[in-house]
């Protein structure tokens, strides 16, 4: 969308990065907050016509040509003095690193020594904290009234009041996801009251990527469009990868801690204890993990529910804990110490992101008693955590038909008292492997419309492979047009500025400056050059699919000119100009599409 | 959907091509009616389980081996003894071929002589139609409580009654496209009580493209799905194109008459006459095109109503028509004589597609007084259409965001008495050029679930260039995704069925089932391939994103295993199974994703 504020001139601070800008058709400004490190980052798009169009940025530093990036430093800690200056943390020795948190047994070969070259080189940092186990969330306070630099922050990147902000995230409507460890992020945050967010996932596996290739895919994600990270890394390396890519994140982090859990006790679900997932917890925390998914609601009764699905358990995180639970026939140990979990969430403002782990895997399964049942113990482990201060969001599916889309999101609001909705897709259908970008977006689309805040997107490698950097890119641009589209329907404030200035610069032929608007500029420009390479094409009066001497944008224009620009001057001037039109001798000739 | 009749083996002719089918996992079989010319072909997958899942096709001869088929003889005329048959009709001379036909001036170089070379070779053929100017169409049969051929056709697939697409047709709230003049289709039928249908769009332009290239685009895009297809061919060769297109393709073809028309008068809208039109329409019946796009709705009085719009006209053919009728300040010469068209479209059995000339180029002009005034006008057209029993569906837009959607559908209801709606997209959003086959694809989903019953597909390239062959596909699967979305949440019987099939293949790693039974078998197997791409992890019980020992899947199986199938099993064998189950042994690894 395009943001008003930032579009006055005195507020934008242009940073002359001209020539970085001209090159690819936009430049990082900055719009300034109350106080001089607070600048909030926009994307300023210039048009032929003079004037600018500026637009929300996920990007960070690395598209500011005057900041020099090095990922081996990681990104400035904008948030740090913020922090300290709230003077409610503490900093503390920290748990010490051990070989198992990169999946490193004591019986390997390698006798459990981590890979030290690997070892992130940056800064030496200790963990902070709440002093006295105090809950150090941005919805402690905004319930005390406080308005935050960070609400401030997200205030100016929305384009509303920060007192809507606090309002939003004290009613827990809203979350703004910043563990007090990860000061490197650009504040955001994710309501049905602002700005459709979109998550993309990555993560190294057993077998694949290095820790090089996930912070250069967590970098590319938020070049097009991701307004959160999850990284879902796994096998070796897990903790070190995980350093890496946030000191490196301009955007929240989500994680899924249980994964990390499950390598320490070798794969075996049944081993996994308490003990073992919160100190995992804990390590994750105090390395700045800001959201993490924690699949509580899957209790052991619900299980059998699953029994006469079609696809039974198809979320990881809910199939491991369904196992732990029938190989001790007791309840989810998640479930049992979620208080506990609370208090430690809290100490650190780690957002949770309650996981819908029974949720459905085909559109046979979508909406059954299974997934509804989990809803409601999410409703209610939802108000345990706000009890606790502890900022709460809620996963939804999944694979689901349209008409079952909406009783989604009206349930899911209902039973977890307007607590953002975050949902995969979801799918619209199950025979389009290889598509389940698009079969997910047309889910996505409507159920944001409806309510929910964050989209996690799905690639076209989604049920058949590990996504490369093309799928990553095609994923995010996907769900940006799901996420915008819910914008529009929603009547967000400023949302239409962008689709006018485009369908402006289209009706005025100015190709360059529709190029440079897309979501998509590369594309768009590589996509007309196929059929019109010459470079005058692109200020010619004419679009490639009509050639040269017509299309129907121009012949409106003619309309305009040989009959005035207004309706009335249209309907006065007709009968008198309609001999000169005829004179004009304006040729018309055809179009390849109607 | 797959059509429970077909299913059952009896009435399924096997054509024993079965090493045609197995290299691509599936084969041409086809359903018999009441008579033996009466054969209707479906698209019959094997699975590894035995079983087969038998889908619509749309591909027609060219996928059954059994058939030789050969572009410069053409299709064989199945049609041809039904329509003789009914006695209705006559074979006569027919209106000369003239240079013009195919854009070629007397005045050329060429002194007028068409391409001789590049004629239909073809069997030659006597245009027919209606005995002293009597209606031969599907409607007027349907009303007069005839079931055709064509009706049982239809009937057979779409899994309904004979008696029920007779009655959807007779209340006009259903079109079974068929020429008198293009006895080469498969009948098929558009109405929301049916499977929602897909448009593509074909057609060269003076600069690009071949007859040979349309030929191959319309087989092309019929492979993938099509269900009718648009020749929107401009500039040289216009009548022998369309001839080639006409003798080859399986499925109706449809066009816009004002295209042509306007080469005729070398694209000078205002000396366009209603006598160069209805020649061309003619000209065009008598080749056997099978629905045309008329932009009769596009009144002299509308135009002004375009005049503060943000894009304007954007319809080629309202574009034009809106200029005819300011250089005459006339009324349109096709709402003037639209009786006499009328009659000539009823005696070659042509169906209308009444064209939005004045449809939303933009978000901005979604649902305004210009795009409604035009419907209201359509409506009373529809309702003229009827009385001389012609086939009539109306089309709609555009850009439209989601929250303006469902105005559309329900106005064009009300307001066509039901009449067949027939949109283009609707685009959700203007911001992301390249990928408009998505931002449109979205609202095309949701207005076909509203009863939106055919939908004309839009390719990456709309707004940038000319569709190439993989925009083609890319553009026919995308809205096969929206139009099967649709049929699932309209709960069309037997569409689930799909589904169900290729999610029961997915639980049970059968990967071969999952890619033969996928939208594109091609693409799927090929992005499973990137990351597996050994033999055996086609049949192993892990998915590529999990590694070898675990996925979801495969432990939700195991509960199953171990605990019992039934959810009553599980609850009671739960307690005393937990200790096999812990000492199992099963063991757990990462997923990629969650």
């Amino acid at each position: 969308m395009t943001n008003k504020d930032a579009r006055t001139p005195a507020s934008v601070q242009d940073e002359k990065s001209e020539e970085a800008g001209k090159s690819i058709g936009w430049h990082k400004a900055y719009v300034e907050g109350t106080r001089p490190d607070l600048r909030v980052p926009v994307r300023q798009v210039h048009l032929t016509n003079g004037q600018s169009v500026t637009l929300y940025d996920t990007s960070g530093p690395y598209t500011d040509p005057l900041v020099d990036t090095d990922v081996r430093r990681g990104l400035s800690p904008l948030r740090e003095n913020w922090i300290i200056a709230r003077g409610d943390t503490e900093e503390y020795a920290g748990r010490p690193v051990r070989p198992e948190d990169d999946g490193i047994k004591h019986t390997s070969p390698r006798g459990g020594l981590r890979n030290l070259d690997a070892v992130f080189p940056g800064r030496p940092r200790l963990p902070r904290r709440g002093r006295d186990g105090k809950a150090v969330t941005q919805l402690a306070y905004a319930r005390r009234g406080e308005i935050t630099p960070e609400m401030e922050y997200v205030a100016i990147r929305e384009n509303v009041s920060p007192e809507v902000v606090r309002d939003e995230i004290a009613a827990g409507r809203a979350v703004l996801p910043a563990n007090v460890n990860h000061p490197e992020i650009e504040p955001m945050i994710i309501g049905k009251r602002f700005l459709v967010k979109v998550n993309a996932n990555i993560g190294n596996s057993a077998v694949t990527s290095s820790i090089e290739e996930e912070v250069e895919k967590m970098t590319w994600a938020t070049r097009w469009g991701a307004d959160t990270v999850m990284d879902l890394s796994t096998g070796r390396n897990i903790h070190t990868t995980r350093e890496w890519v946030l000191r490196n994140s301009p955007v929240p982090i989500g994680t899924v801690p249980l994964y990390q859990a499950l390598e320490k006790v070798d794969g075996r679900a049944e081993e996994l204890t308490w003990d073992i997932y919160k100190d995992t917890v804990i390590e994750q925390a105090e390395q700045g993990v800001d959201y993490m998914t924690v699949h509580a609601g899957v209790r052991l009764a619900y299980v059998p529910l699953t029994a006469n699905r079609k696809t039974g358990i198809v979320s990881r995180g809910g199939s491991i804990m369904a196992a732990w639970c029938l190989a001790h026939h007791k309840e989810s140990f998640l479930y049992e110490n979620f208080e506990e979990l609370c208090e430690i969430l809290a100490a650190y403002d780690v957002t949770y992101s309650l996981g819908d782990g029974l949720r459905p895997g085909s559109i046979a399964d979508a909406n059954d008693e299974a997934q509804f049942a989990e809803l409601r113990t999410l409703g209610e482990l939802n108000r345990i955590a706000k009890r606790f201060d502890v900022q709460t969001m809620i996963e939804g599916p999944g694979h689901v038909p349209m008409h079952k889309i909406k009783e989604n999101i009206d349930l899911q609001q209902e039973i977890c008292d307007e607590a953002p909705f975050y949902t995969l897709g979801p799918l619209t259908t199950d025979v389009a492997p290889a598509y389940d970008h698009i079969t997910s977006g047309i889910g996505a689309a409507m159920i944001a419309w409806w309510g929910t805040a964050m989209l996690c997107y799905v690639t076209p490698k989604e049920h058949l492979g590990l996504p490369n950097r093309d799928d990553v890119k095609t994923g995010v641009i996907t769900y940006k047009i799901a996420a915008h589209a819910a914008d529009l329907a929603k009547g967000h404030p400023g949302a239409q500025e962008w689709d006018d200035a485009l369908s402006d610069a289209r009706f005025e032929f100015r190709w360059e400056d529709q190029f440079n608007l897309a979501l998509d500029p590369d594309t768009a420009r590589e996509f007309h050059d196929e059929t019109l390479p010459a470079e005058p094409a692109k200020t010619a009066h004419f679009c490639s699919m009509c050639g040269p001497k017509f299309c129907s944008m121009k012949i409106s224009q003619d309309i305009r000119r040989e009959h005035g620009g207004t309706r009335t001057e249209i309907e006065e001037g007709m009968a008198q100009k309609s001999k000169e039109f005829a004179a004009s001798g304006n040729r018309v000739y055809l179009p390849i599409a109607d």
